[in-house]
C-alpha cells in the first residue's frame, strides 16, 4: 500500500488537482492520495514549507509528498525529488523542503536529493506552465510503485534553502516572529517549546497587546480572553478562546513577538 | 473494505485534515476516507449535527464518522465513540450526534456509547489543542480495523444532547424555524414531511414574505420565483428557482417560519 | 481497479459531495474517487464543460466522470450516461459533454449515449432536488463495477450541445473571446495552438490593453509584466508574471480578444 499527498497553490475551482490524481492513477492505480492544502497563498513557499514539515511525520513510511508552489515554473529552477528520512518529496527546488530537511538532518536520518532530469519518467508532452501535471505527478507515481529515486535523476547536494528567521534571546526573554495564522485566527510564532521550556508565567507582546501565558488548554480562560500556549506541533501560539486572535490584533506573518519571562 | 468520513471546522488551508488522513493510514492503510465538510462555521455544533444525520445513512455499514467541531478541546469534555445502528461515530461528546442518535432510537436500532479513556489507543503524545489528530483519528482507525468499541473505553449512557427546537401546531398550520442555509441559498426548516404531509396548497411565511407551496420540483415555476418544497432529506425548504432565496430574504438560521394550510 | 471523478456546483460546506461518495461505495466499495471541482459557479455549465474536456484525458481508461451542474433538476431534462472514447460520463443532458464529445468525434473514437430511464439502477427513493445522490452516483457506481451502459437506458443520438463560440480570422489575425479565468487570474481564450501556430510576434488586445506574445514561459518577463502564451492545454492565455491578470484588466468570461499578427 502506498500513499501520496498533494499540496499546491492551485485553488480548488479549476480541476488542476483532480488532473494530478488522474496522472498518478494511470501509473500507480493502487496509490491512495491525500490533499494537504490547495489554498496556499499564491507562491507563498514559506507557508507551504511549514505545513509540509509539520504534516509529513504523521504519514506512513515512504509516503510521497508533492508540493507545487512554483512561481518559477518554466524557468531553469530545478525539479527535484528527495528522500528525507522515511518520507519522500517531489517538487520544484525552491526551498519548500527547508524545515523538513533541517529536522531530518538534526535527527541524522538519511537524506538523498536528485535533480529530475530524465524525461522518460515524465508525461510525453511537458507544458511550460503545469509541471505539477507533467513532471511531478508522474515522478511521484514512479516512486510510489518502487522506482528508486536514483533512477529519476542525478544526485545533488545543494538544494535551495529558505532563509529561516530564528528566535533570539533578549535580556528579558525571547524575540521571535509570527510565522503562520491558521483558519481559526490562532497566531503561531517561531518560538518553540525546546527553547522556552515550561515557564509558569510569561507575557507575550505582539501588535501592542500583552498576552498572558503559559496556559495548557483553551479551557483555562473564558471565551473572548487572549492566551499564550503551545500549538499542536510545539510552537508558541497566541489564541483568543473561541475567537479569532489574528483579526482582533490585526496580526500578520512577519510581525515581531517578544516573550517576557515572569 | 472499510470507510471513514471526516467533518471538522478546521477549514481547508492549514493541512490539519491531511494530517488526520496520515494518522489513520498508519494504523489502517486499507481504509478509504471521505470528507463530509471542513468549513463548518467555527464551533457550530448544530450545523455539524444536521449534516451528520442526513449523510451517515448513505454510507456503507460500519463506516466510521469522525466529527471534530470542538470548542472544548483540552477541557474535561469527554471524547467518545458510539455505535448508532450500523454506523460508528468518533468525536467529542458535545451533542453533535443528537439527531443521528434520536433517529437510531426511533428505529430501535442498537446504540452503544463509550468514553474514550484508554490512552493506549491514542498517539503516544497528545497535544491539548488537536485531539482530532491525537485521539480521534487513531481511535477511528482502530474501529476501522475491527477493534470493538468496548475495548476503547468505558460505557456511558448520558451523552450530551443538543436542545432541539421542535415545530409546533398552530390554529392555521405549523410554526417552526430555519435550521440550515445551503451553498445555493436554499432555506431549510425543521418542519418535516412526516408532520406536514402532502397538502395541495400552503403559504410559508418567513422574513416578511409569503411563499407558495407545496411544489415538487424547481421546474414548476420560472427562474426568480420563490417556492416551498421538500428538500432531499424531507425537510420543508424555501428556494428561489435558479437563485439564492436566503440572500433575497436575508434569512438566517433561527428565523421563525409559519406554515399556513390553504 | 476503477475510478470515478466528481464535479458539481454544490460547494464544499453542506456534505452533499460526501454523501455521493457514500452512495458510490455502497455499490462499488473498491472504487477510488477524485474531486475535479465543487465550486463551479452555480449552474455554469460552460465552465464545467471546459474543465471536463481538459481533465478527462488524463485519467485511466474507463474512468467515470460524474458532472452535476443541474439547473434543471427535477424537470424533464434527461439524465444520461455516455461512453466517449475510453472515458465515461454520467450526469444531466445539459451540454456539459460538448467539448469532450467534439474531441472524441474529431478523433473518430467510439461514442455511445443512453437515456437513463431504468430506475432499478437508482436509489429506491429519488428526491426531486438531489439527482446527484439518487440517480447519478448509483449509476456511476454501476458502470465502475462493469455494468454495460446499454443496460442502464435506451440509446440516444441527440445529446444537448452548447453553442460554442469559435474564433474567427480577421484581416490582421484572429478574433476570439475569454472562456475561463483561473485561480491565479490567468485569462484563457478560445484561440488555440492549432489555429495560431507559433508566430514569433503577436499583440493580444483585450480590455483596452495590448499584451505582447508569444512567450514560452513566465520566466521570460519580469514579475508584474503582462504576457501572452499557451496554457497547459493549448489555449492562448494572457497572464501577469507572478500576478493576477484578470483583476488587473478587469477581464471577464465573454470579453472579446483580438490577436494581431506581427
Amino acid at each position: 500500500m502506498s500513499f501520496i499527498t498533494l499540496m499546491t497553490d492551485f485553488g480548488i475551482k479549476d480541476g488542476n488537482v483532480g488532473v494530478m490524481r488522474g496522472v498518478i492513477w494511470r501509473i500507480a492505480p493502487q496509490v491512495k492520495i491525500a490533499d494537504l492544502s490547495h489554498t496556499i497563498a499564491p507562491q507563498n513557499i514559506a507557508e507551504a514549507a511549514l505545513i509540509l514539515a509539520r504534516s509529513a511525520p504523521y504519514f506512513p513510511p515512504f509516503t510521497v509528498h508533492v508540493v507545487v508552489v512554483d512561481p518559477g515554473v518554466g524557468t531553469d529552477r530545478r525539479p527535484i525529488a528527495a528522500q528525507l528520512g522515511n518520507q519522500f518529496f517531489v517538487g520544484p527546488d525552491n526551498g519548500v523542503i527547508t524545515y523538513l530537511l533541517e529536522e531530518t538532518e538534526r535527527q541524522k536520518l538519511p537524506v538523498k536529493i536528485v535533480h529530475l532530469n530524465r524525461p522518460q519518467y515524465w508525461l510525453p508532452e511537458v507544458s511550460h506552465v503545469f509541471h505539477g501535471r507533467d513532471i511531478f505527478s508522474p515522478v511521484a507515481a514512479q516512486i510510489a510503485i518502487g522506482t528508486p529515486i536514483d533512477a529519476l535523476g542525478d544526485p545533488i547536494d545543494d538544494p535551495v534553502r529558505l532563509e529561516v528567521a530564528r528566535p533570539e534571546r533578549t535580556p528579558s526573554g525571547w524575540r521571535g516572529q509570527v510565522i503562520h495564522i491558521d483558519h481559526f485566527g490562532n497566531i503561531a510564532t517561531n518560538i518553540r517549546k525546546e527553547q522556552l521550556g515550561a515557564p509558569q508565567s510569561i507575557i507575550v507582546r505582539l501588535c501592542g497587546a500583552d498576552v498572558p501565558g503559559l496556559f495548557r488548554t483553551f479551557g483555562e480562560l473564558a471565551p473572548g480572553e487572549l492566551m499564550a500556549l503551545y500549538g499542536s506541533t510545539g510552537n508558541l501560539i497566541v489564541s483568543e478562546v473561541n475567537g479569532d486572535a489574528a483579526r482582533r490584533l490585526s496580526a500578520q506573518v512577519g510581525d515581531t513577538v517578544e516573550v517576557v519571562l515572569g
